[in-house]
């Protein structure tokens, strides 16, 4: 049975995104293999995932984006590669395009997307850039003819719930009072992160799914941000302060910061004031959404995540 | 006497600290050029400003770091380049470097720096990543043998101080409780951005400043978290309740974030835990201190910059 499933590779599988992936593989029965750095197996903290990947039968291989030669030696083993890589590697997975293409054997990649469909939306500047960045990739895939799927995973779960979306450290819901850009109306959707693993690995080798987008956006999770704090309120029997901010001063705003903080701005804006996430039909040529093809998953629901915070 | 003054070409003037350096320019009485571009102009918050330049004297020219043409005629009219472009900008400084190597006739070359001295700090990932950009540039203005001037400008006050330094949107200071990573007694440095412009305009053709860092670091303006947090609650009245926060659980909590979150943590880790930006001594050789240089500047204070909200 086990040399009927798929091999896969992650690459960045110690990141945000990537243990969720990796655990769903090992779950699901892949053979799984994860790229890391030495640096990565040097770190405290991310010593003890690595030492929980080995454990669960994940193979290690040693290697770097810039390390062509490394890459190809783990391509030659799989049949699919999964990359998680963070933001500041976005433009470098050019290097795993190249190393696909040299070992002629990989039936599909996955570039680390798992957010909003860069191809739809209309985020401004800068948020914009690294959205750019993303969408310059898929083109490099495609223009290269390697067969892909991209996962749009809209908003993580455990990133904006527990902030009801908002662009702070904090990682609790706020008891008193919340910041709304916009009138808090435009729908977006949040994903649990184990979820979003299961469907990525559900579509890797799915005909499918084969050269299209998979939106991840099951019923119960799109709501708007005006739904998401009064579900909230509800739970925990208290109305919040209000301060809806109105999109003019917005744009000011993400004009007068920096970065970092500039691009979460403007993240937000494109979220939840322009609404980037639902404001555009499926096109069933392109794309095909989650929960239609894999009904049986039983996916946590906005609902559900928020109960742990009461 | 204008013909005196150096001439001042500013790429990326209507960013958050081009739009100070420009300023202070002007008023230095250098001829000013401001590169533009269409869809800057275009833009309706950005258009305010590009017309309060245009009114102030500025020269505005159209043009882009991906046209080569249009860097290389600009330059060809100014001595000095100043760039402040946006994070998403840094690492295509390489047009810049290749436009006044064409050019030839440029005397200096300030990057888009405006920070922590990049050579110096042990900022954890992603920020190190972030901050590898800015060294490769440098390590490329060197390469070509480009006359320079590095400007470290530490933490904007504008950004830091009305936020207590925490990494957070809103802009007005906390009056019941703060954040305080790790112990707070790391000493940081915070500058009043018309003083990071004027402090900048009077380094750029100063022989002192030349092919050195300028470091920014006003004896006023070197404090710690706690003596800023202190500072505030005199001001106001209060004591705020302070949550010290581990370094361990910094680095745990940088790692379950995303982009560009963690960017944001990584950076007040490097900051305020690690002290990066008084841990060294200035190496004379390398680096000079503005208000060494240039004792007659009236700079603004931290203190002076609270009091604006109280």
């Amino acid at each position: 049975m086990a040399s009927e499933k798929s091999k896969i590779l992650v690459i960045g599988g110690t990141g945000y995104i990537g243990k969720f992936i990796v655990e769903a593989s090992v779950k699901a029965g892949h053979p799984t293999f994860v790229l890391v750095r030495e640096s990565t197996v040097a770190d405290p903290v991310k010593n003890k995932l690595v030492e929980s990947f080995k454990n669960s039968g994940v193979t290690l291989g040693y290697g770097d984006l810039n390390d062509h030669e490394s890459l190809v030696k783990a391509m030659k083993q799989v049949d699919i590669v999964i990359s998680t890589v963070g933001k500041m590697q976005i433009p470098n997975q050019t290097k795993i395009i190249d190393a696909i293409k040299e070992s002629g054997n990989i039936k599909r990649f996955l570039p680390s997307e798992f957010g909003v469909d860069v191809d739809h939306q209309s985020a401004v500047e800068p948020a914009s850039k690294t959205f750019d960045e993303k969408i310059q990739i898929r083109r490099a895939i495609e223009a290269q003819r390697i067969p892909y799927t991209y996962i749009v995973s809209n908003c993580f779960g455990g990133i904006f719930l527990p902030r009801l979306a908002q662009p702070i450290a904090e990682a609790t819901p706020p008891r008193d009072k919340v910041t709304i850009p916009g009138d808090g109306n435009p729908q977006a959707v949040f994903n649990e992160e184990h979820d979003i693993g299961t469907y990525t690995i559900k579509a890797v080798d799915d005909p499918r799914t084969l050269n299209k987008i998979l939106y991840i956006k099951p019923p119960n999770n799109i709501c708007s941000l005006n739904e998401l704090v009064s579900l909230w309120e509800k739970k925990i029997g208290k109305s919040l302060e209000k301060t809806y901010v109105p999109e003019e001063q917005i744009l000011k705003h993400i004009q007068d910061s920096t970065f970092p903080m500039n691009v979460a701005l403007a993240i937000s804006h494109a979220i939840f004031v322009k609404g980037d996430l639902t404001n555009f039909e499926i096109d069933s040529s392109f794309g095909i959404e989650a929960t239609e093809l894999y009904p049986d998953v039983k996916y946590t629901t906005v609902n559900e995540f928020l109960d742990q915070f009461v």
